[in-house]
C-alpha cells in the first residue's frame, strides 16, 4: 500500500536488531487518517469471506483493527489481552506467546463470551515479525472452534520469518508494506 | 448520551467494590458504531476550541480516541504508554498515576516530540473514577507547555469523586454517562 510505504520512508527509523520505530503514526501517535485508508484496503483485499469478527491484541493492534472494522460493516472488534485486569472473567482462552525481543513469553487472553464457532475472523496487528504472536491469536481462534479466514498486517518484516512460515501454513496473509531489508547505512528496502 | 446509557443498562454488570463490566463493548469486545456516535458526541460538546490532539492512556481509551479523532478533522491522537517499550525514546514527559483498584502506582509516559506548546489537547478515557488517570495526564499536558481544552470521559462513576474534584478546578469535562449509584440489587442509576 503506497501511502504506507511512503510513510515508513519518509518517518520511519532503523535502530539495531531489527528494530523499526515508526511511532510518530503507528504505535505512539497515531494517523487515524492513513489508518482509515488501511482498513479499505484490508476490507479490499478480503472481501466476499463474510468476516464477522476483528480480533488483535493490544497494545498497537487496537487503533489499526478500530479503524478497520468500519470496512467490515462495523463487526466486532476483540482485542486479546496480555495483562490480567478485572474487566476480564475467569473463563477465557489462553495462548503463550514468545517474544525475542523480551527473551520471555507472556499470556495473550480472550473470553469465551466474545469468541465462537459462528466467529469468521480477521485477525489485524500492526507488525510481523517471528509471527509468534499471531500464532498465538490463531491458537486462541483454534481454542474457540471459529473460522480464521486471514490476517492483516501493516507492516511485516520480511527478513524476520514469520511471514513465511505463515504462509507456508496456506495462511492467507496480507501485508501493506513487506520490509525485505533495512539498515542505518542503507535504508529501507520493501518488496514489490 | 442515550445511546450509550442504553447500552449499559442492557450490557453493563454490577459487581462488588465498585466494578461496572462493560466488556462486551467498551473494553475487551468493542462497538466501533458506537464509538463513533460517542465520537461525534465529543465534537459538539468541544466544537470551536481548535482541538489539534486527542491523548488518551493505554489500553482502554484507545479505540474511542480512534473513533473521536475522526470528528476533530482527523488530527493525531497519542496515547500515554503505562509500559517500558522499544518504541519508545529516553526523551519523555512521565507522571506517576495511583489505582486504588491495584493499590499501587504505575507511571505513564509520553515522547516529547509529541506533545508540546503548540498543541490544544482533548484528553479522552473509558472510565473517569477517582480521576488519578486523568490528573496524571493533565501533568503530562502541563509539562509539554500544551493547553488543556478539556475532558472527555465515556462513563463517569459519579459517586467515586473525581469528577467533582475536576469541574471544581474548572476543567471542561464531559462525560456521556454518569452513574451515581449502582449495585447488583438496584442496578444502575444514572444522573439526569
Amino acid at each position: 500500500m503506497d501511502a504506507l510505504k511512503e510513510r515508513i520512508r519518509k518517518e520511519g527509523r532503523v535502530k539495531g536488531q531489527g528494530i523499526l520505530k515508526v511511532d510518530s503514526f503507528l504505535n505512539h501517535q497515531l494517523d487515524v487518517a492513513l489508518f482509515e485508508e488501511m482498513g479499505e484496503a484490508f476490507a479490499k483485499r478480503f472481501a466476499g469471506h463474510g468476516i464477522n469478527k476483528i480480533l488483535t491484541i493490544e497494545t498497537s493492534g487496537i487503533a489499526i483493527a478500530t479503524s478497520t472494522a468500519r470496512y467490515f460493516d462495523y463487526c466486532p472488534v476483540v482485542f486479546a489481552k496480555k495483562y490480567v485486569s478485572l474487566n476480564l472473567d475467569n473463563d477465557i482462552y489462553s495462548s503463550d506467546v514468545y517474544s525475542y525481543t523480551k527473551q520471555q513469553s507472556y499470556k495473550i487472553m480472550v473470553s469465551k463470551k466474545y469468541l465462537n464457532e459462528n466467529d469468521r475472523v480477521l485477525i489485524i496487528d500492526d507488525f510481523l515479525a517471528n509471527g509468534k504472536a499471531v500464532e498465538g491469536i490463531m491458537d486462541i481462534v483454534n481454542q474457540a472452534g471459529a473460522t480464521l479466514i486471514g490476517v492483516g498486517i501493516a507492516i511485516e518484516k520480511g527478513f524476520q520469518g514469520g511471514g513465511a512460515i505463515l504462509r507456508e501454513q496456506g495462511i492467507a496473509l496480507e501485508s501493506l508494506a513487506i520490509v525485505d531489508e533495512m539498515s542505518e547505512e542503507k535504508g529501507i528496502i520493501f518488496r514489490d
